[in-house]
């Protein structure tokens, strides 16, 4: 690949995340269910841990936060955000592209998700930290294939 | 345009918006002033609502927040910020090159208005949504068109 | 340089700043390590101002908050961050490429700084801004040359 297409596919790729972003937070299910390979597996079991070693009495979500498929992902995600309000950020992309349909991602975030209508600012998870991710082009659109969640700090109340 | 022009494009289109976010926020009305076409119209109508049927009491700004022309949109903006501390960011573009001069996208965004000189925190508004927007190409240099704003959640104190 | 060539360079630039985020957050030293140019000089005088001309009786950090040289720097940010809870963030990249070894560009930013294993919330530091930088190629890899940071707002306690 020459540097033009090594853009366009990291452009392609920045498109992909931001899409997971939007349409996840908007509840565009149809929209969430092209994100991922279908044999795609999504780890978020630090979703709710300050970090791997974390082990103090808060939840701590076990492999059922191990999640195998792109039908099984889309339904982890519809039914955790089920009515909340979610808003999920992402920043700080160091894509690498390593053939023509094969890439590795590291992406900063930021995760806030709140009760229907919470107007008040009282939020159920406030968290920040960084996907870990690789990427496949599928029938000439790149999807995610494998994505983990690490934490550099979180808030939870009330879980 | 191939897809080295694209990419510039689609680059060009990203600081246009960076410099959108930033001449508001540190009151560059001069730089802020060569953001917009003169034909340009920002609908910020759902500004201050959590989503497009939302009817409960809370100030639901009118037919005055959806602002026709560049000169206009410039007198609102700066008009409405006044001295208040603000901090608008944007992140999680998806941009489309529809021709050379046409282009349109999505960018999700967070903002943050508050008092002058508010160290303590307070704010009188913090938000998170997206921008719809469209671009033209004006005397080779890319400029916001159409702008909307849609939100994800919005908390207002004191207004 | 083609247009090419530039969009290249800004997106090793876009990388060598996600990469000096994370790596500060993340307490990667050896990678931190790699982000600043030998003779780099980082000001981070406004760090705790919410403006130049911000004279009130917070802390001010005076010219200790002038650092010269990349071990120097390093040694500021590890001696400085400890064993903090950080998250820095960076959007709204302005970056222009000036010859193949020189660049400069303005990036928006955010900074929250806790007490280690603060769950609960509490920061000591939390501020927006901008950072003004140049960058240099050296032996093929970009790195930060200068780096000054700006503030539209900071909020300290108990510091």
């Amino acid at each position: 690949m020459d540097l033009t297409e090594k853009l366009w596919a990291i452009e392609e790729i920045k498109q992909l995340k931001a899409r997971y972003f939007r349409t996840m937070d908007t509840k565009d299910w149809k929209g969430l269910s092209e994100i991922f390979c279908d044999d795609a597996i999504f780890d978020a079991r630090a979703a709710f841990k300050m970090n791997a070693d974390d082990t103090s009495g808060k939840p701590t979500p076990g492999d059922a936060w191990l999640v195998s498929g792109g039908a099984a992902i889309l339904d982890f995600i519809r039914t955790g955000l089920g009515t909340s309000v979610s808003v999920h950020q992402g920043f700080g992309h160091e894509i690498e592209i390593l053939s023509p349909t094969e890439a590795c991602g590291v992406i900063a975030m930021e995760d806030r998700v709140g009760a229907a209508g919470a107007r008040s600012g009282e939020e159920n998870l406030h968290g920040w930290g960084h996907y870990h991710e690789t990427y496949r082009k599928v029938d000439g659109r790149w999807r995610i294939y494998r994505s983990k969640i690490t934490r550099l700090r979180v808030e939870i109340q009330g879980v």
